[in-house]
């Protein structure tokens, strides 16, 4: 299989990684979820090329993940910035940074800390909206869905 | 920067992705989260090449997300299995998979359903340990946090 053809998968996860899998792009998002709108200033925060940034903009673009705004005329300049699918991908940079505070910070801590609005510090960990534990892997099992035919299958299925 | 230097960052989400980045890497870990523990059943459900796969694994087994478990002597073979390292990337395959549901699954819904040991489907979004509210972009703040100096103030501050 090539990585082209992964977001074919009946899988939400293979499905999600096929717009946000590219090693550039959550820290790109990273940038834009901490207030960053503009080219210059996510290639002087990251220092990746102008092409592979230009590159990746463009499929967040596409995607449906950041919409161009623009803010100047002469030249013409665009901030980049969330959309509703965009700001949704809020829990997978928790999560990433979550498993970084735990797994990498170091014997100093963590970089940053997070507080809620509600004045707490927070540890990102999904819960059962239902009994309100923690998710675990053990604890949790996986059930067909409605959509879980093969896009083969679906084909077979349409009426012809 | 090259992307090699990206694991050296004061940030999290950096170090996490510098372990988990790469595209092929989450849905290995999305087979190990299924059960699946051998060469030839990952190599099988996700068609990758043995090069590509030899190398992932054992990127994951360096970084302590995966261990190797001798199963067969002549020839000898091993099962890859979870770490705890490993176990707690669950909430970044939960964050994705969630996405994805919502943003990707077309009219026929989700292709998978996730059961807590509750007895409820779950959508996992991560919440507030302390108010129970869901984690929202706009409501929660980012500050400093004990392990934020650079690599470079951190050397300098190192007794010499």
């Amino acid at each position: 299989m090539e990585w082209s053809e992964v977001g074919e998968l009946p899988c939400s996860i293979a499905r999600s990684l096929a717009v946000v899998g590219d090693r550039w792009t959550l820290l790109i998002l990273r940038e834009v979820f901490s207030g960053v709108t503009r080219f210059d200033a996510f290639r002087s925060r990251l220092g990746i090329s102008r092409n592979v940034l230009a590159d990746r903009l463009h499929r967040l673009v596409g995607e449906g993940i950041l919409e161009m705004r623009p803010y100047q005329e002469a030249p013409r300049r665009h901030a980049y910035e969330l959309t509703e699918a965009g700001a949704d991908l809020y829990p997978v940079l928790l999560s990433l940074m979550a498993w970084g505070d735990r797994w990498r910070a170091g014997p100093e801590g963590p970089p940053i800390r997070l507080v809620h609005r509600c004045g707490a510090h927070v540890r990102p960990a999904p819960t059962c909206e239902e009994c309100g534990e923690p998710l675990r892997a053990g604890e949790v099992r996986a059930l067909a869905g409605p959509g879980l035919l093969s896009p083969r299958r679906r084909r077979a299925q349409k009426p012809s």
